[in-house]
């Protein structure tokens, strides 16, 4: 089983581009369509802009009650009503990658209560977290939602919380890249 | 600055390999030299055996207080009379990456003592931790250590701790490649 994907914005692909919001630090220019390939790609495929990587790994911060909670209420990707994503790529600061595992953790979850409020908007959004930073990407994160288009509202008061979380305040450049299945009606 | 390393196993390097010891699991080959490369290397080079890819990350485990004792004691890399050297790949089991990060970090830390154990032979011996689990390597980790030929004894018993522990129990492949520098008279 193959780990990384690769996200390639460009004129291809199944996921139809809405909006691509520049929230902070260098943007991402805007696209058609995104391509999303269960692979390494490194090449620029022709007519595209820019390609993101990421792998999917173990946990990083969720201890075993939160695991437990999650496992019981997360859905998978693909289900047939999720017609809406969301790509967001944000990149953390130098400062947060020198502090302590229990630093991390103590502003991740107590203070930020990062699992806790995404764990209100389960079952209607599905999510994959895939880590970059680690190979030499220009983001450190690519969060992938997807959900019912009646969970947009949901979704969108997920974002204004997380962005107001202590956590976010070590957040130097994010993306959102809005989008809808291409064969949607 | 490049975060990956390759550790080349052929006829070329700096380091002379005195014994390539396989300890549990697939073994590696035995060779003759190790040429270290700051880099990504794809492509076996002519009369190499084998390449094994990691890159440094951020700390997993360790909290503010160990941080900052390893901090003050731990040593830097090409010491001169750190002559000898020693390579360990370790592949840890399925079971180990499926668990919380407080069930890892209390069997690592609480139970193993590893950062504490290993603390007691500093500044002897320095290391280097590389990752390589998300990068579809044959292992998930890569240590490096180097020190002078006086302090070979207290590394093997350093060796012996670790593989005593708790931890240890979760590894499932494991090498142990010695080395002297090929410069050395």
């Amino acid at each position: 089983m193959n780990n990384r994907y690769s996200f390639i914005g460009g004129e291809q692909g199944l996921w139809r581009v809405l909006e691509v919001r520049n929230i902070s630090g260098e943007g991402l220019a805007p696209v058609e369509r995104l391509n999303i390939v269960n692979d390494a790609i490194t090449e620029l495929p022709a007519k595209s802009s820019w390609i993101l990587q990421g792998f999917s790994s173990n946990v990083r911060y969720a201890v075993r009650e939160e695991i437990t909670a999650l496992q019981a209420v997360q859905p998978q990707l693909n289900r047939t009503e999720a017609v809406v994503s969301v790509l967001i790529p944000i990149k953390k600061s130098v400062h947060w990658w020198e502090m302590a595992q229990d630093e991390r953790r103590a502003i991740f979850e107590e203070q930020s209560h990062h699992t806790a409020v995404g764990m209100e908007y389960l079952p209607g959004v599905a999510r994959r977290l895939l880590h970059c930073r680690d190979i030499e990407e220009p983001f450190d994160f690519l969060t992938w939602f997807e959900f019912a288009p009646e969970q947009t509202q949901a979704f969108d008061e997920l974002l204004i919380r997380m962005r107001a979380s202590q956590e976010w305040a070590y957040v130097e450049r994010e993306v959102e890249v809005r989008l809808e299945r291409g064969d949607r009606a």
